[in-house]
């Protein structure tokens, strides 16, 4: 019979996932003390900054436990961070962990939850070295924070986009969110975890080896991750640069599993493509002669798709889609809104 | 009429609150980059080290809002973070706040809370950087990240007691706990708000200063906050330094306003300064011959009383104190636990 977290109490707990992180997790350089005294102590490596970042994931409303295994949701709770991180062009290294727990959790699903956070982080030498634990009686959360090293002055931002530059974007966008309406109609035992597009939702792979070679050179202007969906993303990076976009309808990359899927489903798959979706892809922009550049340095980390799908335009905040029936004009989405009924939409 | 989260959105909300801390936060040195961007980029001073630390406060469990002002409550949720910065002898400097927010709360509310975070982190020159805000349907809860620099190698820690050596403590811990029975009992609108006791739970006051004072030198060879009450923190420095403690009862320092209230009460206030109590005072050991140099490093920052309450003894874990009516061992606490029913006690 499996232990739960009230059984074990918060200090039996925090002594299991200690151990559990001694052996499965890394220890990185600079660390000097980790979990176990009032804070970690920790030191950059020499000439560089801090990318910080945190977020949260929310119980029914970031992810339903359903869907998602144990595992599944640590490694994706800190994809989300690392997708941050990656957006900087930065090398993860430290994170720490908020969990709001119920006590009725059984304790395997948090050292499960754990072997996830273990299990994105390793690949980068980065590893969790502190947090906290409360106990809550609704719905559970995870928050994280996560530290990356960037060399001083070289980190990729928002903010440098210029009108007449491409739009780049990595992988394909939609995908996640397609794979979840998949699981959402027919159930977690619908024999569907190997499916691409349930796989682009339950395992996404933020970019962060292509961020890392992307920072340091001039080669990209600017860099978000989608983490809002494709358009509320690209609507953040513009309102950054203080630019517009006009994207080429034709070139989105959308994967044949999401034009499958969607096809069945009667709908636009560039619908889906510009949607909110858990994709955890970068958008760039660089100088229209760097593209070709740009797209080795992506590619060369571990042969992710690159695309150009637009260019960037003069008017702020303007973003438009170039099809077959001409130009069409977007709803400016500055993205998934938690507190209004844009985040009931797709 | 005031407006709630959910009329103005996330965004509309965060686009406030920046706007508040543009106003009232300020502007750290090391910043490169703040709220905006997909991370903050910042940096450590030449020779420092981070102490990073992580606390989660919980609607209805660390805090009831029927008790604290939003001002009151933000004020509070950095506290607790400081204490842990003061506790390594760490100078604040960044703060990343997750929030869990129902839509109906009011607008007005949440900037308050981040008032009361400007107000907490400004003395110290310290800012907030970034956040991460997401609806929640059951309790709200705050998540603070603080980042704090210490010289390289000057770190104070858990682990450094030796036997014999002094015990001292700031402040007057147990009166935080003694002020939140005094609301239960009267209520808010109990005209308390000046009462000593309420004052210590509605406004601790992290001992930052003095831990700072107190980092770099060996004067001070161990030290912890008290955010889990004395004897469980006390409880916790000793396991991190292998020994024992023995507290003399006579040298506790009781404050007048907690031996009033638990007269009053006909309960020990011995019991209600050993307990669980918010009060962030500072633990620290330092050797016999040491006492009154640590005395004088500590109270020289902002007078704050500090009193040797007992010795470090060599057997591991044994914590006793000792009477008119001999020795007593005290059991073993390791604080506030936030899933088992040691956290329903006093």
């Amino acid at each position: 019979m499996e232990k739960k977290i009230a059984e074990i109490g918060e200090f039996g707990l925090i002594d299991r996932l200690r151990r559990l992180l001694d052996l499965e997790g890394c220890q990185p350089p600079g660390l000097s003390l980790g979990i176990g005294d009032d804070a970690a102590l920790l030191q950059a490596q020499p000439g560089c900054q801090w990318a910080v970042t945190c977020d949260v994931l929310a119980e029914g409303r970031h992810y339903l436990s359903e869907y998602l295994t144990a595992f599944q949701l640590g490694k994706r709770a800190m994809a989300v961070n690392l997708s941050d991180i990656a957006a900087m062009g930065g090398q993860p290294r430290y994170a720490l962990v908020a969990l709001g727990l119920r006590g009725s959790t059984l304790v395997g699903d948090v050292e499960n939850w754990y072997r996830g956070f273990a299990a994105a982080l390793n690949p980068w030498d980065a590893a969790i070295v502190g947090g906290n634990m409360t106990q809550v009686d609704g719905s559970q959360f995870i928050s994280i924070t996560l530290m990356g090293e960037v060399p001083a002055g070289q980190a990729l931002r928002r903010s440098g986009a210029s009108p007449g530059q491409a739009i780049l974007v990595t992988g394909y966008p939609g995908q996640a969110a397609a794979g979840l309406r998949l699981l959402q109609e027919r159930g977690q035992d619908g024999g569907l975890e190997d499916h691409p597009l349930v796989q682009a939702y339950t395992s996404p792979m933020p970019r962060v080896g292509e961020g890392r070679a992307m920072a340091g050179d001039r080669v990209v202007s600017a860099a978000i991750d989608t983490s809002d969906g494709f358009l509320g993303d690209l609507g953040n990076l513009c309102a950054a640069s203080g630019v517009g976009a006009r994207l080429w309808a034709a070139q989105l990359p959308l994967s044949p599993a999401l034009r499958a899927a969607t096809a069945k489903w009667g709908e636009d798959p560039v619908r889906w493509f510009l949607g909110p979706s858990d994709d955890y892809e970068l958008i760039v922009t660089c100088a229209p002669e760097q593209v070709e550049a740009a797209k080795r340095r992506i590619a060369g980390v571990n042969q992710a798709p690159v695309h150009q799908v637009g260019v960037i335009t003069p008017e702020r905040d303007c973003l438009e889609i170039e099809g077959e029936s001409g130009l069409s004009r977007l709803l400016r989405a500055r993205g998934w809104d938690h507190f209004t009924s844009r985040d009931k939409e797709i």
